[in-house]
């Protein structure tokens, strides 16, 4: 087994910085205390050839850390590649190839423009689907329709979860987007790909997160409070959206959450951090997980169960609808706000009894999932 | 530890495959007889997003293989993902989260004029040395420079270096320059980076290797004839380049040899294949590498020292330099042709007395480099 005892916050926004920059934000507050021991490094980054030109982004990150000697590999899964990183940190160190793995997860993509960076997410699309022209928000738009179709939801049910997610990282000093939101601002935001709304959609975010990853044995050494990644689980679905049953359950996700929640023993972690990158996702994920029922995720929205003082908290952060989505960042950023809850150090946005919480990290269109469940105690 | 019980090889050359076929190419044979053990795909490659508008590689891959349930990474490391691949994946069986991983190496690089591949692969330099405009080549041409006057080092030593190679991948029905080349056609050939000439450079190729890694308790279950991955070590380097004292020592080649030795207890092993991105690097990692004495390696070359059929074969498989170097795909090309000789399976290539070889994969300009010493017995 492996711990978290470390986590740097870079702030999620526009940012002018450059992507070594912005990668040493988060990595510098752990570096600072831990150099001597870090013996590995993983960066969790998607797009730094399409959106920053740049290639052997791990070896110029260790550089810019002064850290040149130190092994080093960038880890990429596209939006899951966060979790993917995090599953490789667990490996690195299960099996003693590693002692104490810093993984950063950084992304910068404000270098282009909108169009252009729904363009190159796109290109995750099988040749087949990409002929057709789809991008991943009209896929959500598309889940979003058969959502309410089929499970009777009504449409401010998925608006909802951009008003908790957006009061809730209007409490994250990291968040992208720290504003609170009304019913009728969501629902009056433009249209960007029917149904759904502009605030519905993560926005296009700079950012990075860091965490430290090392053995169970020697977490203690490194912190009075390590946070044990108990479960992690990882799965994958076609790339062919077309092969796809059904958009309502989410097979990668459910397999990960179910493999996370096996090694565990934790069946019901007491909140979690959900890839909401379209409002619906979220609800879609919590059912797939199996927190709710299959088609009731939005009565759990629409009765506050998922608040941050809700039975079931989900995206205390503010999700990916407000916290942003620096795409290599964001599995690491849910990672660290698990460990922040648990830990608990997550200041105004602190859930109660957070003894184990989930995060689950998704590529694609539920292309690849990984869950883990972390918790305070081994 | 590890073990390597099966290698896929594709033709390195012109490809007009698109990416997907040719990484199916090395991928079936092992998915053929392997399927229903495999548990996780990494697929090494680094430049599907430039080279070929793609994200998300490893999951087309994976759906490709009609394996679309299995979790799988995309690992990046330069010229050096195959190294770090092969790294990622002993981690991923030693520490049990992965029982059998199918690597998969791929680049497709030929989709772009030879100044866009250089320019795109340079992009892996620092900012203010990218500034300076060098490319890979240019810096193997001040190093070929560097070496002969340090050493005293005849210009045509190096050029040797191409005439071997060339000669050993003519025996390489996967190598994508099968063609005897005489020491005064090499001389003869174009200059590309002053002093070196076209055929001491790899050229640009399409193509993809793959292997299975399985941990050592179950390798006999797999195949009569495990090779055993017995040690393996990673480094770095800074990747900004003037701050290296020296360029005819390369640190992080030295380092990563020196771990791969230690762990594996073999000080010499009878064989290796280098990452002779340039004639001149081959000799340079010789040494550092400790097989030959620093400022030596030239004369091994002239002596024939490191021909197939003398006492330390450099490179039977043709090397970078004959065979190909589509990126992604190097280090593990590298992996199975030490494989194939230890297995005693390289046909006319065969080296003799293979009882143990070295693989050196290289990143950048000695960014990275990742060696393992693989052999027959445990």
């Amino acid at each position: 087994m492996a711990a978290v005892v470390s986590a740097g916050f870079g702030k999620f926004g526009k940012r002018k910085e450059n992507i070594l920059e912005i990668a040493a934000e988060s990595a510098l507050p752990i570096t600072r205390k831990f150099r001597d021991s870090i013996d590995f490094v993983l960066v969790s980054n998607c797009y730094s050839g399409e959106f920053n030109g740049i290639s052997g982004l791990n070896n110029l990150v260790t550089t810019y850390l002064s850290m040149d000697a130190l092994p080093s590999i960038r880890i990429d899964n596209t939006s899951g590649s966060g979790g993917a990183a995090l599953f490789t940190a667990v490996s690195l160190v299960e099996s003693g190839r590693a002692k104490s793995v810093l993984v950063v997860g950084v992304e910068k993509m404000s270098e282009k423009p909108t169009k252009e960076v729904t363009r190159i997410i796109s290109s995750l699309l099988g040749e087949r689907e990409k002929a057709a022209g789809p991008s991943l928000p009209s896929l959500a738009g598309l889940l979003a329709k058969d959502y309410m179709r089929e499970f009777g939801a009504p449409r401010e049910s998925l608006a909802q979860v951009a008003v908790k997610n957006h009061r809730n990282g209007a409490l994250n000093p990291h968040a992208h987007i720290q504003k609170v939101l009304t019913l009728e601002q969501v629902m009056g935001s433009a249209v960007i790909v029917d149904p759904l709304r502009l605030f519905e959609i993560s926005p296009i975010s700079d950012g990075s997160t860091s965490i430290l990853v090392v053995p169970d044995e020697t977490a203690e050494s490194f912190t009075d409070k390590p946070v044990y990644v108990k479960g992690i689980g990882m799965s994958s679905e076609a790339a062919y959206l077309t092969d796809r049953k059904t958009f309502t359950d989410i097979p990668s996700v459910r397999r990960a959450g179910e493999i996370a929640k096996r090694q565990s023993g934790v069946d019901r972690p007491d909140f979690a951090e959900l890839h909401d990158m379209a409002t619906v996702l979220e609800i879609v994920q919590s059912e797939s997980l199996g927190f709710f029922k299959r088609g009731e995720g939005w009565r759990a929205v629409a009765d506050g169960v998922t608040e941050i003082g809700g039975e079931f908290p989900i995206n205390a952060s503010g999700g990916l609808n407000s916290k942003g989505h620096p795409i290599g960042a964001t599995g690491i950023a849910q990672a660290a706000e698990v460990f922040q809850q648990i830990r608990g150090e997550a200041g105004q946005r602190q859930v109660k009894h957070a003894e184990n919480g989930m995060m689950m990290n998704m590529a694609g269109f539920g292309n690849s999932a990984v869950a883990a469940v972390m918790g305070a105690v081994r």
